[in-house]
């Protein structure tokens, strides 16, 4: 007789946790939304019928594993596309029993461990921040959980804008013309965030970077002037930790500097670089964070936890009630035992996942070595591959330099070696910006790798960014090959005639 | 030899999800925050150590044990005290999976198969909801799975604010005093929301609803005519279908003719009872959802999706790209295949959570029937408890009548039987208000039941509100006279004399 329908899935499921796919195998398994519309049709059809009827136990297994088979195996070594990879299996495990135990994290009446477990990983994080802790710090832990690095920087915001205005949240804008500044390398969350909070795009002024892709603090300087000069009010500044091209670092000390003496909310977007303190050799980056305001964290980034673990800690939490809560008594009941730890009315969300607990598992199962080697194995993969790069006879070429986790380059043919961006003719600008996509298509149909690329200088190039655990110095040598041979023959594809 | 330890805790998760507390096991094996410390002290702390070690596998499995033994069993027949409970097990291993393929929704290259299927079960529900699909609706499906059904709502408002002014997204607010309406039973969201956009939570005017707990729509006119006369720009009713506390439903009809009217956007809160739609013979109760311009629709509410599940449908989605967009090239590159299925620059999240698998998988296992079925057992539920309520002589008076899945009670004294609310003296109604968080306290020590409450007409009542499917109309009994047994006891406590 067969298993339960869970438990066959649930077996599937761990398989591939205990044994992704490596070596050999595919990457991703590539099929188009049409090939993919006609492999579900084998077992269970992608579209939901008008009058769905239950499926069959074995044909929904046949289902599972065809969204296996054709998802993107993000654990792979070849994997190293984006700024997330596949996850620690202790995060996976620990994702699992919070879903099994299906909980919201608002109260402690309805949370009680996993409201113990985010303070402990907020007062921990913290710490690693150089944060301070107030006596209150178990009850009211410095920061929240929010639903991803996005929203983190959403709330930031929020708060940003109620410490320059206390009554905006009842009366809403009182008409400042506010703005705030970030770098020109820095994440789209912050136009975003100002889009929906009525500030409006134009409010986000993007100072220039330097070559590194690191905001210029004397171009800071200017643009507030000339933001206030404009009859702007600037309100808050984004230093960017881990920009999401190069992995630059804004300094920022000189940024809180800045912002102390301006008055401005000193916000830190480390998403992606934050996780650069759990390494001794690699916190210099983040030196000054514990000088912000706020510092928005993604761990289902660098530390490999699943989608998604979004640390937003707060310098002083006492400010988050009166920014967020609306005091809802059907909740957040004023006669119940230990409301004191209730979360949810410190923050925007009502219901939310229980994201707390895998990072409490992974932490308690790696150790602070653990978490630090994640952070150094990276670097060192993006070591090799500047080598490799630097040894390369003028094929690969630079565009940053860049001494954490991303190495980004070009492939320059024979004929425009050595490679000087200015001197490029249009036309072969024009191919050269061709080529990246042509190759991720051939990496995507044979499965050998999943590389990024975007365009820099208005040319595509090649983005390796690490922090997939799985990748060895052998894999970074395959990778560099593929783009090589691969580039080569797109690039005669391309110039047929030469 | 031992297992791994991924398995180890795979296992416990397993092993819960498909034997759930239930029967004579305690809802919650309740402790203390500083129990829980000395809990976890015999095992792993809860604290994050300064310098954490690495902590031995015997230990953490120790401590997942005490993490499942000390959280809330929502699967548990005797846990109705939030609307939510216990998962669907399809949906807890659909999670699962997400979870070990982890990856992110926001592009078809890095989620092929999820990108299709969230198109899937969002032209499904749009479908059920009798929402208009378009030719383009595969990809560019009728709205976008959000972190929550408050994130829903304020993406929802920004929807409606950005229709009002085109340039909002670009230049911010024009200085119009907007306002919108939700009714005064409605949900804290619309109020978060309004904060966070910079309207201000003044700008949310509450409607009268009436002793069901329903909007007056003549009270709407009357609030939209006077906020006119007052100076506000009104630009959205949020209509409430299953309001927290009574489950009650807006005249969805008679809210569409007045937005029709008075040319607002029409956002729907069905959180929780848009769900009702999946039953022939409740979705009367959402008749009209089809002509609002946006409905909010958490599935890991009634239908037993694990947290989170929140469908946004929008009747226009390609007003969603030029609401959210920033059109990153880093991401959303132009030259790459299929990039027009990606969905990351329709909403404002850049990662997102594989929300949509666990759906579908539960709807192709289940079946249309399957989620009706679920509806149906829930209000048979609420209907047993009504029944019990009109022949508990006296005992229990309801404070609604209502016909969904919520009963909102009070128990009552023989002394101040029949019970008259308006004839209560400051000091019996006082004592009553003290009642039902003495009985949860007992609830919860004793671990016999998990049931809310909360304050209406200044007298905290009881709630019993159903949707988790294993409970049976003896638990309904047994909860019931649970509360009576209890709350007598308690009377006596408060009232030693008498």
């Amino acid at each position: 007789m067969n298993e339960r329908l869970e438990n066959r899935i649930a077996s599937a499921a761990l398989d591939y946790v205990v044994d992704p796919p490596a070596g050999q195998d595919a990457v991703i398994n590539f099929a188009s939304p049409s090939e993919l519309y006609g492999i579900f049709a084998e077992s269970v059809p992608l579209p939901i019928e008008a009058d769905q009827p239950p499926c069959d136990d074995d044909d929904l297994l046949r289902a599972v594993r065809a969204v296996i088979e054709h998802s993107v195996h993000t654990s792979h070594p070849r994997f190293i596309n984006q700024n997330f990879a596949g996850p620690d299996p202790i995060s996976v495990v620990g994702d699992w029993l919070g879903a099994a135990l299906n909980t919201t994290g608002a109260t402690f009446e309805a949370a009680p461990v996993f409201t113990l477990m985010e303070s402990a990983v907020l007062n921990k994080l913290a710490a690693v921040a150089g944060y301070p802790l107030g006596p209150d710090s178990i009850e009211l832990p410095p920061g929240l959980f929010a639903p991803g690095g996005s929203t983190g920087t959403l709330f930031a915001l929020q708060l940003a804008r109620h410490r320059h205005q206390p009554d905006i949240v009842r009366v809403g804008s009182n008409g400042d013309r506010l703005c705030l500044f970030v770098s020109d390398a820095g994440h789209y969350a912050a136009v975003k965030s100002a889009a929906l909070l009525g500030i409006g795009m134009d409010a986000v002024i993007k100072v220039a970077s330097d070559d590194e892709g690191a905001m210029a603090a004397d171009a800071l300087d200017a643009a507030i002037s000339e933001a206030r000069s404009g009859g702007r009010t600037p309100f808050a500044v984004i230093g960017t930790s881990g920009t999401t091209v190069t992995s630059a670092f804004d300094d920022l000390n000189a940024l809180a500097d800045i912002c102390e003496r301006e008055g401005l909310w000193f916000h830190v977007d480390g998403c992606y670089g934050g996780s650069a303190l759990f390494s001794p050799a690699h916190r210099h980056h983040m030196a000054g964070v514990e000088r912000s305001d706020s510092f928005v964290w993604n761990l289902h980034k660098m530390m490999g936890m699943t989608q998604q673990c979004t640390a937003l800690l707060v310098k002083d939490p006492h400010q988050l009630a009166p920014c967020f809560a609306t005091g809802a008594n059907y909740i957040f009941q004023p006669d119940k035992q230990h409301g004191e730890f209730d979360s949810g009315d410190r923050t925007f969300q009502c219901a939310r996942r229980i994201d707390s607990l895998k990072l409490w598992l992974a932490w308690k199962a790696r150790g602070d070595q653990g978490f630090a080697d994640r952070i150094d194995h990276a670097v060192r993969m993006a070591d090799h591959t500047r080598e490799r790069i630097a040894q390369s006879g003028g094929a690969l070429v630079p565009l940053v330099e860049g001494d954490f986790t991303n190495a980004v380059f070009v492939w320059v043919p024979p004929s425009l070696r050595p490679f000087s961006g200015a001197g490029l003719s249009d036309a072969d600008r024009a191919q050269l910006h061709r080529l990246p996509p042509l190759v991720k298509l051939r990496m995507q149909a044979e499965g050998t790798a999943m590389v990024g690329f975007q365009p820099i200088h208005g040319i595509n190039s090649f983005r390796f960014l690490f922090m997939n655990t799985s990748v060895t110095t052998d894999d970074v040598d395959a990778m560099v090959d593929l783009i090589i041979a691969y580039a080569e023959d797109a690039w005669v594809e391309l110039n047929p005639a030469g």
